[in-house]
């Protein structure tokens, strides 16, 4: 099934655009990021939410997932690895190698992904992934590295051990580590990614370690590796005032496109995206 | 009383603006249009403001109003005439002849004013007024025509009759007329303003009347009239996606920077105006 429209991203900025693509008899899949949610529910008191005074970002959460189920709003938990404009349509890939299909993708993944390390960006695809499960079978019986920001990334790293002949896990949260005998954990911090033609050292406070492959796996990615070809502006995407991003198609709105980062400014953007979006669909 | 920021306009992107800027410990007064809130309570059910599905426009925009309260948000109701900027400050004049100051401008006016009649620009100042009261005096004992496009300008026509030797009245509405015999009604479609230096006759579908002065009320007068110097793109106000304005200090949100014409957009984009004050408020 290829959707009218794909937002990646299920705070504020996503599900006001998915009401109002609903609205316009858009056909739409939310695919979640539990990040933002996970923020949006942490907020303290929010009291500058049009129409909603006092209210605490769980129970504004809530209602904005209420308000989207009332409408019909599929969401699905999928993390997005990469998003490749087709020409007429675009690709979406997901860290666990599933793929859809939409006539555009809105980008409304809010800003919690990491600062690349020094050396990443230009080793990756060369010796540097972002997606265990994607590039696995490259390094079967090789050594790796796992940089993981997340406890969710354990179960990739488990999943690792049995393909490599050696994974090292490099723990960046706080949460106490339960991997498999077989992966050996370095409490430590990474510096940077060296090489030469491909990235073969990761350089630690306190060591170095050689490997064939090093394995980065950040809640979510940045939207320059998302979408190859995207524009940023500093670590937001530019956009014009429709939302509208240098690719054709391709929307973005909330945190992602710039402070301040409110709910009730990602929402109204959220519904511009929407706007523009049901535009280019017709424009066609 | 010098504020720290007037907002002209009490629809969502104006109360918006008004909660964050309270938040911020800002002073802040709300110039009411009631013109605004009349659009969006006459709205039917709203289904794409996130967080209040399925809600009546009357039923929203006293979620608004209260949040505005709860706020302690002031709400007066003028309308403003003009805005001057006077360097470090703004200087507001409503159409009673009331002073207001504030150190910014927040212009949330919506887009509920007319389309100027050929020629009317061109002799503003020159013969054509928008505002009865400020300039009666100079056409004490003179002959003039009122162009009111609704019921409520029937209480300026009565005042100019007792200052003016002659009054003519074309109500563009269509209520019942109710003024003093010193008012003489033509139910006429304006065309035009002619003049050579000064305007002096208003071209109607049927005839043409000679006059001293052209009083042109509207419910709200366009924000260039408003604003002197204000840049505009067509009928909206140039913003850049701060919502700011090519003049400093003044900031611009809502139907009036542009489509799509949706609350949640207008109370979005009031948020983004308020943090936009607040810098500049911050930086001077």
């Amino acid at each position: 099934m290829r959707y009218d429209c794909i937002i990646i991203g299920s705070g504020p900025a996503g599900l006001s655009a998915a009401i109002t693509l609903k609205i316009r008899n858009k056909s739409v899949l939310v695919i979640g990021n539990n990040t933002v949610s996970e923020k949006v529910s942490k907020a303290h008191e929010i009291n500058n939410y049009l129409g909603i005074p006092k209210i605490s970002g769980s129970d504004l959460s809530k209602k904005f997932l209420s308000h989207a189920d009332m409408m019909c709003v599929t969401i699905e938990n999928h993390q997005v690895h990469a998003v490749y404009a087709m020409g007429d349509f675009f690709s979406l890939q997901t860290t666990n190698n599933d793929m859809f299909e939409a006539s555009s993708v809105i980008i409304a993944t809010g800003v919690n992904f990491g600062k690349p390390y020094p050396g990443e960006n230009e080793y990756l695809g060369r010796g540097v992934s972002y997606c265990a499960t994607c590039d696995a079978p490259l390094y079967k019986n090789k050594k790796i590295v796992i940089i993981a920001s997340t406890k969710k990334e354990e179960h990739e790293a488990n999943f690792m051990s049995e393909i490599c002949s050696e994974v090292i896990y490099i723990p960046t949260y706080k949460e106490e580590v339960k991997v498999n005998d077989k992966v050996k954990v370095i409490y430590d911090e990474p510096v940077e990614i060296k090489g030469k033609l491909k990235a073969d050292t990761l350089v630690l406070k306190n060591e170095e370690i050689t490997a064939d492959g090093f394995f980065i796996l950040r809640e979510s990615v940045s939207p320059a590796q998302l979408v190859p070809g995207l524009k940023m502006d500093g670590n937001h995407i530019e956009v014009n005032r429709k939302m509208e991003t240098n690719i054709k198609g391709c929307i973005a709105c909330g945190d992602i496109v710039g402070a301040p980062y409110q709910y009730i400014k990602a929402a109204g953007e959220g519904n511009i995206a929407a706007i523009s979006v049901v535009e280019y669909l017709n424009g066609r």
